[in-house]
């Protein structure tokens, strides 16, 4: 199998789809721009939906569901969420063989039909706040598509809250993406950039749209999730307003949130090879195979030996499986394992069994480690923490041998491999995250992404102290430090 | 609050409604048909999810998610299918602001996408059986809608497997209809018919449904689950052969299951009383509450009793909460907790505190136990498998009074209350469940349903031998032992 990965070096984009397509975590669909998450895939993002519904409820927050379509004329309610949607909506015109007086629109997201119904719900300051969340598919019509990173349907949860005050709406926003810093780091092993979107890249209908930014080993951004301070629109929008506790009417302020399946599309590109897939143990469907080394004479004491260790394993909690499959060589099952990603190999067979012995080799690194069989299960175990452990600051280091300061508009280009004069230039094995001040304007943030591809990622929460010098895009005096990159 | 529910003797369909909407566990939607399910009545699906889920995974089943658009082409690949679904479909015609070259349909369930991806993966009986499930909505667009039993979009789960032999499918199809009952008749407290429907009921496109039937509290039937055995209808559909063992070419042999979110009105309709929501305590959101009864110069004491109350039952890992709102009586809060469903009530106050004991109160009930301080936590404990048993057994001593064997049309239509001459008269109160022989004619079956309403619900897997006699409906001779009843 390992064979039909294409080298990173030759064609990144060609990699991550047959890593995608090899280790079975989705396929393309019959309908353009949709695709099928097969139980591989599935079962990844089944392990991260249990880490972040886990936080969401020790948070207060309570999951619910509404529905799937939305009359078009909600939409229309918030000027500035209906602008950047419509272009990307599926919409039904039919229902039970008669056309519809109002066309439906599939969502793109559901903050109109929740706060319409919130209207209903909200009255005082005691019905206040509400910390709703769904976990569901949604949809946006979208041209070029590539599996999990963009696709039309995909799954997500988006969190929709109401507050009494703007000061509990904003620190709503910041818990939650403090939540999603949390699961990506720990979990997916994705070391992020905590950050504040710049007003062209907020969220449509949001006053302020906080993310999380990962480096990808081609050096792109990638958005893995974002928390939405929406302010009072669509409390106005949809006219809800509720007693407050001095007895006066007020709008209810707002959060939304959301992270998707997006989110696999990034473990991929952060930590896999061209062996194939690399998975964080904690997420791995199998967090251990045996592959037992079968020759005719000995071949069912080993076998017998592997489902010992194979017990034991179970019995201290990992995710284990034995090969069995007596139609494939010892070699093709590792490069298949290999490619399915995953983070432990133990090989066992006659040799090794007579010696007390069993071969660990570990797929983040390559290394192999002879181990006493008595000592298997705790070697396993203590070496899903270090795999977990090593995959994070190996991204980590990545992301800062390829993070750069700039000081002016040539230092960046130079550092995106931008020839000046050339337009949109970008010679590849170039760039990564560029950290430099910025004015603040959007013409100025428009001008370089028009000439170059790059835009501002984020505002990094952390680094905006002391910002004083000029923007290294057009010299007028900054009032941010930037992230500067790529992204997907 | 309970005040709003409607009684049963007065209108048994408000009553249900009342009970939904009070009790928060769905509210109606701005969309036609559609609902929104709240965070009480998600909390129940999430606890019937995951002992689903869990079945699912013990029997060799894994999740995966398939598109919610399907081509209208695919839907016409098998007749019977289409022309079952046809009426119900919702079509979207416009993406991306342009229109569609083929119309889409939102799915009403995924056989038609699944099986057009499974050609792609099944080559060979190496790749025999797949075993997928997907939890989603599914939209069929309905007139006549009720919250939870008929709406148009509405959450469920579809297990969708392939296999090599006839057998092994449907093995399969009894395996999960199995599945289902242990469910339902354990954690939803719902004694079911398992049986086998008749071909006018069975599933669009299957060779034989079989389904889990329970009696609600109006004596109509609920259908709570189906399996359906699919033959080689889909495998020749859509053209999925595979290598025998044998090296012949084989159409690979298909099953299909669901259960939804119809199961929570099942619930509200067996379990329920005037006074508001009754619920199984191994699906409550709150399994025991804690209502203190303040007066001034006790408060703090009383309090810290509860709280103290409170820790123990959590620790002992009861879903346990206090009500501490200072702005409604006790009176109000033992009605509105009633009015909720939970299943035991703690009253806490200070002459009880002193004497060293408390009132628990069940809902199901309304017994009260006064009980000592330091034997609440294990009393609790065994209230919560008391009323799980009672529910059941209560529910199903319901059934068996509101079951009869019938010989013939005049006993059937009397059972039913209906004059015979008079067409579909539906005298209130009477009916139930009628087990009668029967022919196995579709005509004969029909003429029934026109005339009365009452239809045959299934045939009872344990009830077919030794069937001899005379069909109830027509005096041919009869094949099948069924349960006769009108049905929501």
């Amino acid at each position: 199998m390992a064979e039909k990965i294409t080298p990173r070096g030759t064609d990144y984009s060609q990699w991550y789809i047959d890593i995608v397509l090899n280790a079975k975590l989705a396929d393309y669909s019959p309908v353009k721009g949709c695709m099928v998450v097969r139980p591989r895939g599935y079962a990844i993002w089944e392990r991260i939906q249990a880490e972040m519904d886990r936080r969401f409820k020790e948070t207060g927050h309570e999951n619910a569901y509404f529905p799937m379509l939305i009359p078009m004329s909600f939409l229309k309610k918030e000027a500035e969420h209906v602008e950047g949607f419509a272009p990307e909506l599926a919409v039904v015109t039919h229902g039970g063989g008669e056309e519809l007086d109002e066309p439906l629109v599939i969502r793109p997201t559901s903050e109109t039909i929740i706060w319409s119904k919130y209207k209903d719900w909200i009255h005082s300051w005691r019905d206040l706040p509400l910390l709703y969340n769904q976990w569901c598919s949604v949809l946006r019509w979208e041209k070029r598509t590539r599996l999990f990173l963009r696709t039309a349907e995909f799954l997500w949860q988006e969190g929709h809250t109401a507050h009494e005050t703007e000061k509990e709406a904003v620190e709503e926003t910041l818990r939650m993406l403090e939540v999603y810093r949390d699961v990506v780091e720990r979990h997916l092993c994705l070391p992020v950039i905590v950050g504040k979107k710049s007003d062209a890249e907020k969220f449509a209908g949001a006053v302020s749209t906080y993310c999380i930014e990962s480096m990808m080993q081609d050096k792109k951004a990638l958005q893995s999730g974002t928390s939405h301070f929406l302010g009072q629109n669509f409390g106005k929008a949809f006219d809800v307003q509720f007693q407050s506790r001095e007895g006066k009417l007020e709008y209810a302020w707002a959060t939304s949130w959301g992270t998707s399946t997006r989110l696999i599309g990034a473990i991929v590109m952060t930590h896999s090879d061209d062996k194939g897939l690399v998975l964080p143990p904690s997420l791995a469907p199998e967090q251990v195979v045996i592959v037992p080394i079968v020759k005719k004479d000995t071949a069912e004491a080993v076998l017998a030996y592997g489902e010992k260790m194979l017990a034991d394993l179970k019995a201290a909690g990992l995710r284990a499986v034995m090969d069995r499959d007596d139609s494939q060589s010892p070699g093709w099952k590792f490069a298949e394992w290999e490619m399915r990603g995953v983070p432990l190999r133990i090989e066992v067979g006659a040799r090794d069994m007579e010696k007390g012995v069993a071969m660990l080799v570990r797929r983040d690194t390559g290394e192999k480690l002879l181990t006493e069989t008595g000592a298997v299960v705790a070697k396993a175990v203590e070496l899903m923490a270090t795999i977990q452990t090593n995959l994070f600051e190996k991204a980590k280091a990545f992301r800062e041998a390829n993070s750069k300061g700039v000081a002016d508009r040539a230092e960046l280009l130079a550092f995106f491999g931008i020839d000046q004069g050339e337009s949109a230039g970008t010679t590849a094995a170039t760039g990564g995250f560029a950290e430099g001040l910025w004015c603040g304007s959007r013409e100025c943030e428009a001008a370089l992404k028009a000439e170059t591809k790059v835009t501002i990622r984020c505002l990094p929460l952390d680094r905006q102290e002391g910002v004083t010098g000029s923007c290294c895009l057009c010299g007028q005096s900054a009032k941010h430090r930037a992230v500067f990159a790529r992204n997907y």
